[in-house]
């Protein structure tokens, strides 16, 4: 007699953001809302929702869009989350202490406790990026939060670039890795590369799935911001980097997947990559260069 | 004035195999010369070209197919990257002591000389893959090596799912990955998963290319062995993980692509990722799990 099969329907919110942070929290939740109503248990929101990316720019103004934790954002989470009986990934800008800020994400479980704080490891700096002035890299290492929807992976953004940041949270136990993010191109940039860089963008975050056995969730801002359209195409990929289901580029939405729990038995059963690391051979992964 | 532009011209043999060891090495020296006679300077062979993927079963009589390096196969290699003046990236079953076994691979300059050689790390031991039985996991360690046509980096097959692998290999200074390949799926597989599972095997290594800003080029074998069907699909991917040329299914084909080479510097540059590794964090990919 074969056991019921664990199946969590999981939901990427998409949304458009708006100067208003009170405007922005408060859309955000209702999309919280729209996604448990729709059965699921386990929802992700996308990297900073409670702001426009003001990140295009470096200007000292914007620390005032950081908060504590606990704080305004995290207590508004964790009362959605306990409201609904879900599990909930958050992110904000966390105000550590005056001059130290991190990118962070937060899990609340079920019944509104934080079960979880993760500080974005691998911060970006490029132009229309500049991550480097506003965050501190995060010092809490990559984790993985038992909730009741599942064990989950916290990871954000420009950290999707990195198989070690994927290898290391699985290792920790994440049967779900989950990606608030804020990704998109230069309005200037010529037709084309934006499509390149965002099939990249997902081809290694699906290739994430596939290394480690685990469900992805991708939750991404949508919209013109300044000089930023920002992508959209938030997605959800199964063990084998098969995408369950997937946002438009353009519109806000609820992206919504059933997530066959047992996969990751079976497909790491099928593929056993974790039996073969050459653990003995990869001590030069913490060197900066090879040569 | 910028400089001239360095490309190079690759090419991935891909074949089918036949019982007889004389006539696949002379089959698979003869693709060589029609890669070069395309204009290609670096060429991939698939994995174990000499013979049928004989892993499909543990028996003790298959080690006579293996050979010392050097032996008449690298000796026969070397001779044909001397005379059309090509790199070339061979595979064989290495005979290194009696009772000792090695998947390798050989590196060729346009000389002739033996520039490389790379015992694949990773040793998978699957229902027909029963790899562990013949070969010794590698003990040189993840490689690269200059030639003529570019800076190579080697790893075979099973290698291919692991990103710890990839990067490191990058780390030496690989220009390009190359992975000779015997992959296929059982012939009584049902319909979708093979596809499925293809699907995957080229996410993963274009993803190596995405993540280490490095051209990737897969050499696989195809046909029908036994049970097996090897289903071809060689392809050539460039540092945004697009694919650059690709193979078909199920014939015999020389897979052609160019390469900027310049690609490696412009992709790098504008996708910084090197850059902001945490390599004070990753200490514990050495571990065999994290919990």
């Amino acid at each position: 007699m074969s056991p019921k099969p664990r199946v969590v329907r999981a939901a990427a919110i998409q949304m458009r953001m708006h100067e208003d942070v009170g405007t922005n929290v408060k859309r955000c939740v209702e999309m919280v809302h729209k996604a448990a109503d729709q059965g699921a248990t386990l929802v992700v929101t996308p990297e900073l929702f409670g702001s426009l990316y003001f990140c295009q720019r470096e200007d000292a103004a914007f620390f005032d869009l950081a908060e504590p934790i606990p704080g305004p954002t995290t207590r508004t989470l964790a009362a959605a989350a306990k409201e609904r009986g879900i599990a909930l990934v958050g992110s904000l800008f966390e105000r550590r202490a005056p001059g130290l800020f991190h990118n962070t994400s937060v899990v609340f479980d079920k019944t509104g406790e934080m079960v979880g704080k993760y500080r974005k490891m691998h911060i970006p700096d490029d132009p229309n990026y500049y991550e480097k002035f506003y965050f501190t890299p995060g010092d809490l290492g990559f984790q993985a939060f038992a909730t009741s929807a599942a064990k989950v992976g916290t990871l954000v953004c420009w950290d999707q670039w990195y198989p070690e940041g994927a290898r290391l949270t699985a290792m920790k136990g994440a049967e779900v890795l989950t990606y608030p993010t804020a990704i998109g191109a230069h309005a200037r940039e010529p037709a084309g590369i934006p499509e390149r860089q965002r099939d990249a963008w997902m081809t290694i975050q699906r290739a994430h799935a596939i290394a480690n056995g685990v469900f992805v969730v991708v939750a991404n801002r949508v919209g013109q911001e300044e000089e930023m359209r920002f992508w959209g195409s938030s997605f959800i990929a199964g063990p084998l980097g098969e995408i369950l289901a997937q946002g438009s580029q353009d519109k806000e939405e609820v992206v919504v997947a059933d997530l066959p729990m047992d996969d990751v038995d079976v497909v790491r059963e099928g593929w056993p990559f974790f039996r073969d690391r050459r653990i003995d051979a990869y001590g030069e992964i913490t060197r900066r260069w090879g040569e």
